[in-house]
Parts: structure tokens; sequence; C-alpha cells
């Protein structure tokens, strides 16, 4: 799907609104849910599969971050192969269902702006839109980035 | 700072605009920077201090998710004591500076809008502006989330 380099990077010249990448995919499951949010998210719904069936989702659910993190992992190994890295100043994100333990995640992002800077003429800013999809083609994540995307060196 | 019932916990009725809530301290360090980034951030910027030095920041820096990850735990741990949890279903991030390995990241969170629910009378949704800094005062993280509130239950 994607116009990469020899090394299968791409520079902004290489990005055009619309292109779209798919990631690989990831095989979440209970351990994972739990370590997760008892790190970062403590909260019942995502650490006591007991105590959540009383609660908000009815069962266990993932942290929203542990989706946006899982999501991260993918765009950057497999989903967006953005020269030099993937660097994000700014994002929005809404999870419009939760994560389950046993989802298989994938990322599919696509190019919506291409801006080009005007003060560092070797960079320029590109919109993606990235869903988060479970093993039933549901989003479980949209996300859409700002990313810092360097131009092609001049030869 | 915060207006909370006997069990410290507040509902919908509780908050105002312009309340503010302020929350403990962590303590980042390299080993952490780079075992979340190992896992959801595989960048060399973020996972091997002798490359990034050559890289886009200049030296090691924490994923932004990282410090999305670490806020919410200090939002959940002692930040912002919503009653029945924080269950968020959509946020603006933006990363105006890096987390570096040895910053002591701190939150204030500020309610900035309350929204009682028109088919949901039991909650309503209520939008957080929170900045996570560093020691130094500095903003690294703005977090503009909305979260799903309860009414307090009557009596």
């Amino acid at each position: 799907m994607s116009e990469a380099d020899a090394t299968g990077r791409v520079y902004l010249e290489d990005l055009h609104v619309g292109q779209r990448f798919l990631s690989g995919t990831h095989a979440l499951d209970e351990r994972q849910v739990i370590a997760f949010a008892s790190e970062f998210d403590p909260q019942p719904f995502h650490t006591n599969p007991a105590e959540a069936k009383s609660l908000f989702f009815g069962g266990l659910v993932a942290s929203g971050w542990h989706t946006a993190a899982i999501t991260m992992r993918l765009m950057v190994t497999s989903g967006l192969p953005i020269a030099k890295g993937l660097i994000g100043a700014a994002a929005e994100v809404s999870w419009p269902r939760p994560t389950l333990p046993d989802d298989v995640l994938q990322v599919e992002s696509e190019v919506i702006d291409i801006r080009p800077s005007r003060s560092r003429p070797d960079r320029g800013t590109v919109t993606a839109r990235s869903e988060t999809r479970n093993q039933r083609g549901e989003v479980v994540q949209v996300l859409v980035s700002k990313l810092i995307v360097p131009r092609r060196p001049s030869r």
C-alpha cells in the first residue's frame, strides 16, 4: 500500500492524501490488560475481572491508554514507515467502544493532510487518521495524529 | 482543592467550572523510559541512549504515550477523584516539549466544562484540561479529556 524507498521508509514527498497503511496485528490477553492497568490506570474495571462484572463496562476492559499504546506499537513496527521515525506533536483520540481482553487489534492509517513547513524547509506536518479495529472489524479507537515528517534529503 | 463526599469521591454536582485538582508526583528514570518504549514505542530515541544523541531530540526522551500513561496514573491515584472512576470517552493530547528520563511529573487538572446528559439522567460529561509538568514547572503535556461522570444518587 505504501510507496517507500529502498530502506522501506517514506519521506514527505512519498506521501499523498488518501494513502493508506495497514499494520500487523496484536493479540491482547487478560494478563496484558491487568499488567498495563496495574501500572498506569489502576481502576477495578481494568484490573479485577470479578469486580469488573458489576461496574461500568460489565466486565474487564483494557485502559484506553493501553489501546493507544498498542496502536503506537503497531504503527511503529508495521503501520506507517516514516523516515526518521514516528514523531507526534499532538493527537486526538476517541474510544467508541471498549477494547476487550481477548481482542486482536489491527490499525489502518490514512493520510488526511500534508503541510510542508514554512519555517523549516527540511520537514512538514502530516495528519494521519488511524482506526484501531478488533477481530470483528469493530473500531475501538480513532486516532488523529499530527506527525513531523522529514523531506527527502537532496542528493 | 476538591469538594468530595465522605468517601473522597466527587459526583457531577460537586464539580464546577474552574475547579482545580493537583496530583501527587511521579519520578521517571531511564529504566522506565526504555521499558515502556521497548514494549509500545520501540524507536531508538526512546530506547537507546547512545544512538538517541544523534537523533531528533538530541538525547533519550520518553514516548509521548508514556507521558500520557503516567498522567493517567497520577489522575487516577491522586488527581481527580471522580465517583465510579475516571472513564474517558475522548481526549486531545499535545506534547509541547519532550519528557526527559530524570523528570518528576505532576498533573494539575481544571474543570473547563460540565454538561448533564440529556438522554441519561444519571450522568454527565465533564471536560477537564490537565497540564503535566516537570520539576522545573515546564509543561510536557496538555490533555483535554471528556469524562463520563455520574450524578450523585438520590437518597
